[in-house]
């Protein structure tokens, strides 16, 4: 029987052989290091929010990704736009709710974006996902002050309550449809000192969720994937500076050999 | 009695502590660089800019960090109303003056958001300092075309006429409240050829303003600790390049030790 | 009689000593890097993109780069205000159609920028070149899907059409004004890898124009000196991370003499 190890093996050399193009509407900060990481992964990303074109741009794309980190009510309205005809196509598209529960702004968006539009994915951190839960706990900022433990009742819930699957990532990730869950063991604790690592985890599961329909092992796949890709840079960095350029380098540089054996994902 | 660098060194091991959220409403350019700075330097960076939050936002954060770098209008908007709140609410507030004198849509932006808002400090390289007080010169694009010497009794009657701190960085930043001056000695002539690193100086002083009260100690203290670090980063870099990555490194690794032996304030 | 790979030398050498204002309208994702890459050129480059201030910005500049990658109606207007204020005052303009054949509003807005305000230079890819001319063909994203050859001729027509000279940039780059016709043989396959440097290259472009008036031959001397900085920063890199350090490194460290020995420039 195969491994879920083998099964991100199998994902990630889909990604290189089609090489899917993923069609962002992210933040303003992680642009540069999220095409970077779709590039690296071997994917070929796009961002394009103009309302202008974003229903043609994403009927091309393997698959849609939706990032509030720098939002305004003009961005939001492209993420829906783009959302709905991405629904209406089936291409899977994946939302990250960056910063909701800090402000109601972040969180309201969030959520009209989930009930208005549809995601095939929901990732965040932990205090994003209690944000979006009943019981909504007030955060700061964007960094997470809650644990994957802590949330993981309350995305459970939320991905039976809203139909779409959860990603709660921090130490130990945890990937859940409500009824089966996996987890991620992969990362190393430096790469919370760069920006955008969970940014660009959400954009390389959207490189995945292209080529795997199984949305809860194709996320699993992407996020074992950037873990492993963090392990082996922090190994040989001296800081988030160095970091972040050799993620980039091991994004690259992994083969799904590599990511067969590297892969810490159990049910 | 404690030197300079030593009060340096504890605002550096507070910022490590209290983790401050400095708000950044900034330009394009330098979002990625700003916000790893501040995760290298212990603090929690946000970026947010739309008038739907920038007032919950500011309400949650020890700093506010204003930088017209590439503005327009709406934006300006939003940091006038996130600088009034700060204000009303006691959270300290630094402008980034960009390319003021290079345009009178830049010059007249900083000037409103200095007499209609009030900002806790403003941080500029010469020629924008110039720009800002009565004696205005033209200058060209974003980099400064005078010395900080040029500058110095400018900064100090400005300080004084809108009574509030001015910081000038070049080659030997000042900092001075019109009657009191402070002069950093730190840093090193390659950082002038890796974009925004003025933005980031400015967005470091937000964190150390967060966590200190003397605006001149605060801020001799943060230009001190980020020229240590672009010291050590230049001495193991071969170009601009590398200094970007090992100036977010030294950052990160710069102890608060390290600062108290390798800070260059003096009155 | 000097070669084409002196007066590329010469035209670095004119860049270091003149530094020239490059006043640059582009895309987020290429921001940061693209002030990196002027500033490691001995360009000062300045973001400016607000229809307050586009005008009296061009006006000091020696050149502007203008590039369409992350568009929206309100800069496509900035674009063209900044492209006629250029022309009329004789500042060289360089327009980088990113996506142009993706998706129409690309297509639609390169045009427009072409026929009513003018610029300079065209530099995209094949397949943008291949959406501008008459036989426009279908591309996916902002990767090409062609190659050099199969748009050389599209790009000759298209120079002719338009009277502004096009730049093909691939594994050899080609320049024509329509009857004469640059190739650069400089550059390296990684660079593919890495997230705008084709708008790179652009803004570079735009540097060299600022100092020399032959437009094929500055542009080819951008190319080759882009090309022979991503060859260098390959031959030390691990990956894409490490290229995107080195090559803001090689193009900080190449002198007009190495880049007269390295240039691949032939008519």
């Amino acid at each position: 029987m195969e491994t879920l190890a083998q099964k991100a093996a199998e994902c990630l050399a889909r990604v290189r052989e089609k090489q899917p193009l993923v069609h962002n509407i992210t933040n303003f900060v992680v642009m540069n290091s999220t095409a970077n990481a779709l590039l690296a992964c071997g994917a070929s990303p796009v961002m394009a929010h103009a309302i202008e074109e974003v229903e043609q741009m994403v009927s091309f794309a393997g698959a849609l990704v939706l990032n509030i980190g720098t939002l305004t009510p003009p961005w939001i309205e492209s993420m829906l736009l783009a959302a709905k005809k991405a629904r209406a196509l089936g291409v899977p598209a994946v939302l990250d709710p960056v910063g909701s529960g800090a402000t109601e702004f972040r969180t309201n968006s969030s959520r009209r974006i989930i009930s208005e539009a549809g995601v095939s994915l929901v990732r965040g951190n932990a205090s994003e996902v209690l944000s979006l839960s009943d019981n909504a706990g007030q955060t700061k900022g964007v960094d997470s002050t809650h644990s994957v433990d802590e949330a993981a009742q309350a995305g459970r819930d939320l991905a039976l309550a809203i139909a779409t699957p959860v990603a709660i990532t921090g130490a130990v990730d945890l990937i859940t449809d409500g009824k089966r869950t996996l987890r991620v063991a992969n990362g190393h604790a430096l790469m919370t000192k760069v920006t955008g690592t969970g940014c660009l985890a959400t954009a390389i599961i959207g490189a995945f969720l292209a080529v795997e329909p199984d949305t809860l092992e194709a996320t699993a796949a992407a996020l074992a994937y950037v873990g492993l890709a963090g392990e082996r840079a922090a190994a040989v960095s001296s800081g988030p500076g160095s970091l972040q350029v050799n993620l980039l380098d091991a994004l690259y540089n992994i083969s799904p050999a590599d990511l067969a054996q590297g892969a810490k994902i159990h049910a």
